[in-house]
């Protein structure tokens, strides 16, 4: 497929998004250069100016990719699994070292671009914070779901949960990428599971105990 | 201080690395470019050069700076309390925010590098993994030593409960600096509490509760 000769301007956006959205998950914002993007399209720097007004219209035509990759291969999967709980689950396994398995050569470029653009200003940044939003508030109504269906406890501090949730996310892409630790994955396993665990209604036998002591 | 003129060598390298550890804060290992540092620190690209020998060069003098700059305000207070639960808890309320109390004007120059070299190769990525495994040797003395004077469980994960807890400093990083979120604070005390409340040696009461069951 990739190696096909593109049929049309559509494709050739297309080609360059999919071969950027590789090289930004190895390189990050910053790396993607106008020059090593042409590169690794094999077009020249003009080329590319026919497709994107700026670097900055690029990188975020790369994220707006990457999230489009990230809701075929992460969100849409998850949604065939029962409200609650088990989607909630369903969605972690899959986010959780999403990159490698939608064939990217390296990490998830939501992640680096928070510690990238933490200072910076400008139309990245706010695009980048608008995916962040965006994916938080989809983690969030899951976990609602799972309180109102009765899976996670009526009193739980949901946005406490989704923060913390987002920690062990990012403890998993460090431990595994950049330490390429071989326990990471079971490492975020029993992590999610402690999260999960505390977040358990009290078993009503416990319940029974309580009121009569 | 600053804006007193150099007496030596030693004392430019030393403004040249102070400078460029603010700007590192900021932009990130790639971002401090030598033409970038050479007009933070108002000098030539080839006066930096009769300090340092290549970019990596620079870029690993400002790591070792940091170590130095973080020992002085995150560990050595630490040192100052108690072994055990209460120098771990002095430790990480230095850790978490610590550039911003250092007087830096971005985040931790590690934190960042954990994402922006993940897919790297080289000396600089070398140093900064040294620099992790140094830090997280240290959290994990801590923790063994809360675990050896029986603030914490003896049959605790302290490998598991470090990762978390790094976790939780990077959840803390991104959402106070990337996110600008001013409950950041609140939300990392509350995880680093239910940490360590779930990893307390079991009361001795519910303990003879248990064994009379």
């Amino acid at each position: 497929m990739l190696l096909s000769m593109p049929s049309s301007a559509s494709d050739t956006r297309e080609r360059i998004l999919h071969r950027g959205l590789d090289l930004l998950s190895e390189v990050g914002l910053s790396g993607v250069t106008l020059g090593l993007l042409a590169q690794e399209v094999d077009m020249s720097k003009s080329g590319l100016f026919a497709h994107f007004r700026s670097k900055d219209d690029v990188q975020i035509a790369l994220l707006c990719h990457m999230a489009d990759v990230a809701n075929t291969k992460v969100v849409l999967p998850a949604m065939q699994v029962s409200p609650g709980l088990p989607r909630l689950k369903a969605l972690v396994k899959n986010w959780f070292g999403w990159t490698t398995r939608a064939g990217l050569r390296g990490g998830c470029p939501v992640a680096a671009a928070m510690f990238e653009l933490d200072d910076a200003k400008g139309e990245v940044r706010a695009k980048a914070v608008e995916m962040e939003a965006h994916w938080r508030g989809l983690l969030t109504q899951f976990v609602k779901e799972s309180v109102e269906r009765g899976h996670l406890r009526h009193d739980l501090d949901v946005d406490q949960f989704v923060w913390e949730l987002c920690g062990i996310y990012l403890s998993h892409h460090t431990s595994s990428r950049f330490l390429r630790d071989l326990r990471s994955d079971a490492r975020a396993r029993k992590a999610f599971e402690a999260l999960v665990h505390h977040a358990r209604p009290m078993p009503k036998k416990t319940n029974r105990f309580l009121r009569g002591s």
